[in-house]
């Protein structure tokens, strides 16, 4: 315990393992060592109220006495993600004909992605556990927000990718400095190295490998935001795409929260999960009432959830479920069609993960899953930006025309 | 003046010529019928205290009482523009030796770029204007924020490019939806269209012609926000892109209607001024100690700041000249190296005309002209991620390895 107090990490108390309960003190482990479980942050909540977080920065640190970061956080250089905008999206919801729909835009997040928010908490973290490198494998988001958090923060980062990785993808992480490895093999190769890294550079954080259990807190930041932004409500539904599971698995948790505390109303929410189908493992399980995810092989546009085996697969069916919500999976096409639907209805052009959350929620609307009349929020998680490739072969041009007002009058377009 | 009271325009009281003084009501005018000089609003800006402001939305509806639009503006959906970091950059100040160095990142608003401040102001005065359709020419970051407003507002949009546009540009405006014309032309003879359209299309507003003086505006807000963001008060030193030379104008007109409304203390400030040394009309008027600018063919990496002949180019040297600043210009090297620069040492990519302003207060420091000792700010416009290219040829990464321990050992990164 005094090595805890000694590690500033503000509310949080312990570790504990999802699945058999044992406790550890707080420190550098990601699994349980007597079941191999993974480990979650336990907390003494105390003396949060409305007023303490709506006293708090515009930015993740408003929720700093709900998050393992200590309570000085804000003054130490960081990104300062969060607070991104919930936007109210009407004429969208006309188009598909619901009563109140709002998205929960996380592209404006420092490198446009929910990923700035998670690594947030991770370094926060990562600095109170002693390490000295911010470093992880990723195919593209995760690796931006590593690069440009470590750079804010004047550490040093360490980043591997596959070697095959879009030239875009490497230009958008190598700007930021550090050192950044292309590794000859897919992600699976890619994350496997990282995690033998893991056990032999002592003072290397992997924020999505050996602090995991701190830097999936930071997705809980989502779910509070949320709640603050509908005015201190939870929203009746709400669709979250899914690729470890971890984002939909903290939202839940995050709301869990909020009502223990008593920031909002105990009222039902139920929670809806998106997968592309090329990659919908939790999906299939979901469908045919499993309990556990059987691994597949991703093939699809939306690289960002395309993770053959989530972490928190069994947890995501566990909060469907346990809510009354339900999870869909939609094709490439449908996703680049959802893009489109976005930025042409509400001005928001999202990333193919926006697509596949978007696409899940109209389809779940069409079978009657989800309630047109009750309050539905949906997470676009990243930036069109990034995967413009997506939507290129749709986003086109109306005309070519001469530089005159005859060529224009010819063209009809008056 | 009845026709004033039915437009809706909250503060905006008349339009009058810079050049001749002359009046006009407030209407869809752009320039003197007398002497043919650009039209300015102004205002009537009783009643705006630093609480109003703070009361307000945190976007650049915060300042709707020093803007020409209707007071229930925030309630119309829009994009909601504004209220972008500013970051403490002491990571860079330690690197080049100053102070105190902020950065205001406008890479941070819906569409990534300062225009969807100007956009949003010009969409909200064109509506009370009677204008049906929002319009302009552009090759970029203006056409991206055109088609996401449009969009968001449910309104059409027009927008027109040179068709020889980077296919990247296409993409991101395209998907917008929206009228999307490519001209077979270069930005001149697209700009040349633009201006005939506008005296055709009755209820087209084109933002950056025949509603400019609306549309420019909302410039300002980022000279607002700076000081409020600074704790009500002015930096001593502000470095500014110049393209047409609009929002360093409008920056500076922002500081004096502070100072003039007792917001912030009326203390001196020194405007410096940043171009590409491939498109430097103004810079070369600065230095030469001309009071006229002499148009020039842009050739430089930085498109979006690449205007040969800067519309408020007169305006700019008053205004550098009256706060005792000065205009720099750099090199196509240079920009790629501060785009870098600040990558590496604050986690923020920025757009080539951020580089352009940082390589300018670089080499105005360097040369004696900007105080180390005095607090300053510059302005990062836009994106990175919309300008790779810029920094492709130096963004690479570390090393190439194979995916095992030994790999990672002989390639020396531990």
């Amino acid at each position: 315990m005094s090595q805890n107090a000694a590690r500033n990490l503000g509310p949080a108390t312990a570790l504990t393992c999802r699945e058999c309960g044992e406790t550890y003190d707080l420190g550098p482990r990601y699994a349980c060592e007597l079941c191999f479980g993974p480990l979650e942050v336990s907390y003494d909540h105390t003396g949060v109220t409305r007023e303490t977080i709506e006293s708090g920065p515009r930015n993740i640190w408003r929720y700093r006495g709900l998050l393992p970061v200590p309570s000085n956080v804000a003054d130490t250089p960081n990104t300062e993600p969060g607070f991104t905008r919930l936007v109210r999206a009407d004429n969208l919801a006309e188009s598909l004909g619901l009563r109140s729909l709002w998205v929960k835009d996380d592209s404006g997040n420092p490198t446009h992605s929910f990923k700035d928010r998670v690594v947030a908490v991770a370094l926060a973290a990562a600095r109170e556990l002693g390490f000295k490198v911010l470093a992880c494998p990723s195919t593209g988001n995760l690796a931006n927000a590593v690069a440009a958090a470590a750079a804010r923060a004047g550490i040093r980062s360490a980043v591997f990718v596959p070697s095959d990785l879009e030239r875009q993808k490497i230009i958008t992480t190598a700007v930021y400095g550090g050192t950044f490895v292309t590794v000859d093999g897919n992600y699976d190769d890619v994350n496997r190295l990282a995690s033998e890294l893991a056990g032999e550079q002592e003072d290397w954080a992997f924020v999505n490998v050996n602090v995991r259990p701190y830097y999936a807190e930071g997705s809980k930041t989502i779910g509070y935001e949320i709640a603050e932004q509908l005015g201190w409500r939870l929203p009746e539904q709400i669709v979250i795409p899914i690729a470890s599971g971890s984002q939909l698995t903290k939202i839940d948790k995050a709301f869990q929260e909020f009502i223990r505390l008593g920031l909002v109303e105990d009222r039902p929410y139920k929670i809806f999960g998106a997968q592309a189908t090329g990659c919908s493992p939790v999906s299939a399980a979901f469908k045919a009432g499993h309990d556990v995810v059987q691994p597949v092989k991703p093939s699809t546009i939306a690289k960002s959830l395309a993770i053959g085996n989530p972490a928190d697969g069994p947890y995501v069916l566990d909060a469907v479920r346990r809510t009354g919500g339900a999870i869909e999976d939609v094709s490439d096409e449908e996703v680049v069609d959802s893009i489109g639907l976005l930025a042409r209805t509400e001005g928001i052009f999202g990333e193919t993960a926006g697509g596949v959350t978007l696409g899940a929620l109209r389809k779940l609307l069409s079978a009657g899953v989800l309630d047109p009349d009750a309050e539905t929020v949906f997470i676009n998680s990243g930036d069109g930006l990034k995967t413009l490739d997506a939507v290129a072969p749709v986003a086109k041009p109306s005309a070519n025309i001469a530089p005159t007002l005859e060529a224009f009058r010819k063209a009809g377009l008056a």
